[in-house]
C-alpha cells in the first residue's frame, strides 16, 4: 500500500517530490507527444478519478478527465447538484464513501476549508483543483511550461502583475521550492501580507527572491516570464467596477510588456478577458505561451496522478 | 449470446442465481482490495454501461462508474433532461433505440412502472437503480455485508427499523431467499401489506422468517444487523412534519442499539439524516458499518454487471 | 502526424473517402455483431473524444461516447454551462485549449457559423455532430442503412417527405456522393433554393438524379426509402402553429407509404413526433428502420473516428 498523500497546496510536497512530479510530467509528455498512448495506457489502468466541482470549469476538467483516459484510467464528474455536499449530505459522510469507491478525488471548491475538511475524512488522495486560497495544479504547469522554455529555473525571474490571488500563492510557493525569483505587483490593498508570504516560501531554495513592488513597470523590468490574472474572480462580481477601476494601471499590454527581458514569455491561467487585464496584441503574440501553458495543466497533473496512484 | 435477463427486483433471479451473483462480488472484491486491478479490466471490455437518473445520486451513481472502469467497460450518465423521457420521446423509443447502442442500462426512476415499461422493449438488460418500490442493488450490498461480518446467513437476525419503503422491500426480499430472520419495526399505517409480504417472500428459503412488530424495541432484541433509513424520502418533502413526528420513537440512537445484540453492527443505506433517524453516536461507532455498506454498493454490483454481461 | 481533417459537412471528404469511412463502419460493426470487441478496443487506444453540445441529445451523445468506448478510448461530454462558449470565453481561445487536450471534438452547435470558427483554430478534427445546416453524421447512417437494405446504391430511390431542413441537406448531399436519386418533397416555402441544391449536390455521381416535388403523394412513387423528419425542430417552436397546418399534407402513414414501392423502408432520424409527420402504424410496421438506423450512427460514426484518428 502507497502511504495517502493529499495535494491541497505545494506545502504538502516537499522540494524532491516537486521535481520527482515535474520529471515524470516530462517523461509522459514526451511520449504523449511522440504519439505513444500504449505504454502510459496501463500505468492508472482502471483506476477512478473522482472530480467534485462547485465551480464551472474547462482546463481543469478535461486537463484532469484527457489524462486519465491516457493513463488507462476513468473519471467522472460530479456537480454539486449531484452531490448535495453539506446540504443533501455531510462533508464527513460523503468523503468516506467517495474514497471507499475512487481512488483520487480533484475538488474545486469555493472555499479552501472545505478541501481539508474532505481531506481529513478522505481514504483516497485528494487534489485541490482550485480554491480561493491555492491552485498548486496551475502552478505545477506553470513551472513545467517555464522549464520547457528556459531548461532550466535558474536566472529566471517571474514578475506576477495583477491581483496577489489563489494563482499567484501557489506560483509564489512553487518559485521558492525551485528557486526562481519572483515580483509582484499588485495595487495597493491587494497585495499579500507579510504573514502569507512567510508561509508560502516556507521551503524556498537558493536563488529564490521575491519583491513585492507596486509599480508595474518597475516589476516586469528584467523578467523573463510575465504573468496575469483576471481581475474579477468567479464570486468577485460585486466589486466588479472597484476593481477594474483598481488594476487598470496593471493591465499587460504591448508597452508593459516591451519593458520585460526580450526573451520574455507571456502567461495566464485563463479564461482572460481580453482587453482588460491583457490586450490581444500580447495574447496572441509570439511571446504568449498560454495555449502551451493550458495544455501543461493536462501533463502536469498526469505527473501528478502517476505520483500520487501508481505503482 | 447470453440470453436477455433483466434485474428489477430479486423476484428477476432465483435463490441460486443471487448467490452466484454474491460470489461473484466477493471475488472480484478480494481481488480489488488486493490491488490486482488488472485481471478484471478484461472482464467487460469496451461494454458499455447507460445510467438513466431521475433523482440524484452519490454512491448509486458513482459505484457503479467506477465498477464499470475496473471491469474494463465504460458507461455514461444519462440526466433527465439530456433525454426527456416520455415528454421529447416515448419510453418505447428511447429504450429501443438506446439498448441498441449500450449493453446494459441501470435506471433509477420515480416510479417502478416506468422501469418496468422501459424494460419491456429493452434488448439490453435494465438494472433497477431505485424506483418507489425496490432497491434490489442495495440488497445485494447489503447481504455482502452480513456475510462478510457473520461469515454466513445462519443465525442473524435483522431489525428493520423506520418505514416499510422500497429499501425495506428488497431487504425483506433478500432474507427470504438466504434464509435470514428480519423483524420490521414500522409505525401504524407505514407497515407492509400481507399481500406486500406474501410477494416479497415468494422464495423464502429454510431458516426465514419474519415479523411485523410495531415496538423498535422488542424488534431490536436478538439482532445482530440494526438497518434504518431516512424518514422522509425524495418526493415526500410534503409528508414531511407527519412522519417526523409518527417516527421519532423509532430513532436509532445508543440506547436502542444496546438492546441489540453486543455483537450487532448498524446499517444504513445513506444519505443519513444525522440526529433524526440515527444519532451521532450510533453511524459514527465501532458497531457502525454504513460505509463499508456503501462501497459494496460497488462491489456487489461489479457481480451483477459480470453475471448479466460476462461470457 | 495525420494530416489535420475536418468534418463540418460532407463537402470535406470526396466520394472515395465517403465510401472508405462507410467501408470502415461495415467493417468494426460486423466484429460487433459477432459480439467481438477485443479487437476493436486498441484501434483509438487512451484517444479522447470532447463532445460541446449546445443542444440536447440522446442519439448524438450516446452514439459518439459508446463508440469511443468500444475502440478504447475515452469522451467527455462538454455542456455550454461548462464552457460558457463565446461568453465567459471567446470561441478561438476554447478551440486552442481544448483541442491541445483532446484528440477530437464532436460539436453540436445552434449555428453553423461556430463550428466552422471554433474549427478554424483547432488543432484536432472537429466533426459536426448536428447544426442548423447540416447533420452529416446522420446521412453516413442513413447510407449505410441503405446499403445493409439493397446491397448498393444503384436503383435506389429516396423520397425525401417533409421540410427541406439539415438532416434533407446531408442527405442529399451524401445521394448526389452515393448516385443515389432522390426526390424532395416539400410544402411551399420550405423548398431548398436552386443555390443550395447545386451546392450540395457539387460532386454528385452517376445515378444520381435530384427532383423537387411538391405533391407527397407523387414524390413517394417508386422509392424504396422514405424519410421523413420532425415538423418542428428545436428552436423552431414559435413557428409550430404554423409548420404544422403547412406540413400536415406530408404525413408519412399507411396510405402515403403504400405508394412507394413494396421492399420500401421507413427512415426517421428521430426522435419522432408519432401522430404528427409519422403514424405509429408506419413507424411500427415491419418497414420501419428506424431502431437500426439509430444504431447504425453508432457504427458510422465509429467509421469516421477511425479515419479521422486511426493509424
Amino acid at each position: 500500500m502507497k502511504p495517502l498523500r493529499h495535494f491541497l497546496t505545494l506545502a504538502d510536497v516537499d522540494v524532491d517530490e516537486l521535481k520527482t512530479i515535474l520529471k515524470i510530467a516530462e517523461t509522459v509528455k514526451a511520449r504523449f507527444k511522440e504519439g505513444n498512448r500504449t505504454e502510459d495506457s496501463e500505468i492508472l489502468k482502471s483506476k477512478v478519478l473522482g472530480l467534485i466541482f462547485e465551480k464551472m470549469s474547462l482546463r481543469t476538467r478535461v486537463s484532469f478527465e484527457a489524462g486519465m483516459t491516457h493513463l488507462g484510467g476513468g473519471s467522472m464528474l460530479l456537480e454539486e447538484r449531484h452531490i448535495g455536499l453539506g446540504v443533501r449530505e455531510s462533508i464527513p459522510d460523503v468523503s468516506r464513501v467517495l474514497s471507499s469507491m475512487v481512488d483520487c478525488i480533484a475538488f474545486r471548491a469555493k472555499r479552501h476549508s472545505t478541501v481539508v475538511e474532505f481531506a481529513k475524512y478522505s481514504s483516497a488522495p485528494v487534489i485541490n483543483a482550485l480554491t480561493d486560497e491555492a491552485h498548486p495544479c496551475q502552478a505545477l504547469a506553470d513551472m513545467l511550461t517555464i522549464k520547457e522554455e528556459f531548461g532550466s529555473f535558474e536566472d529566471v525571474k517571474i514578475a506576477w502583475v495583477g491581483d496577489s490571488n489563489n494563482v499567484a500563492a501557489s506560483l509564489v510557493e512553487a518559485s521558492a521550492m525551485l528557486g526562481c525569483k519572483i515580483a509582484i505587483s499588485s495595487p495597493k490593498g491587494y497585495e499579500f501580507s507579510q504573514e502569507e508570504i512567510d508561509k508560502l516560501t516556507a521551503q524556498r531554495q537558493p536563488g529564490f527572491a521575491l519583491a513585492q513592488i507596486e509599480d508595474p513597470r518597475e516589476a516586469v523590468r528584467g523578467a523573463r516570464v510575465v504573468y496575469t490574472d483576471v481581475w474579477v474572480s468567479m464570486g468577485q462580481e460585486k466589486e466588479e467596477q472597484e476593481r477594474v477601476a483598481a488594476f487598470k494601471p496593471y493591465q499587460v499590454n504591448a508597452e508593459l510588456m516591451g519593458l520585460a527581458r526580450t526573451d520574455a514569455i507571456f502567461l495566464h491561467c485563463l479564461p482572460a478577458r481580453r482587453g482588460l487585464e491583457v490586450t490581444d496584441e500580447v495574447i496572441d503574440s509570439p511571446q504568449s505561451r498560454v495555449v502551451e501553458e493550458a495544455a501543461n495543466r493536462m501533463h502536469a497533473q498526469k505527473g501528478l496522478l502517476i505520483w500520487l496512484l501508481g505503482n
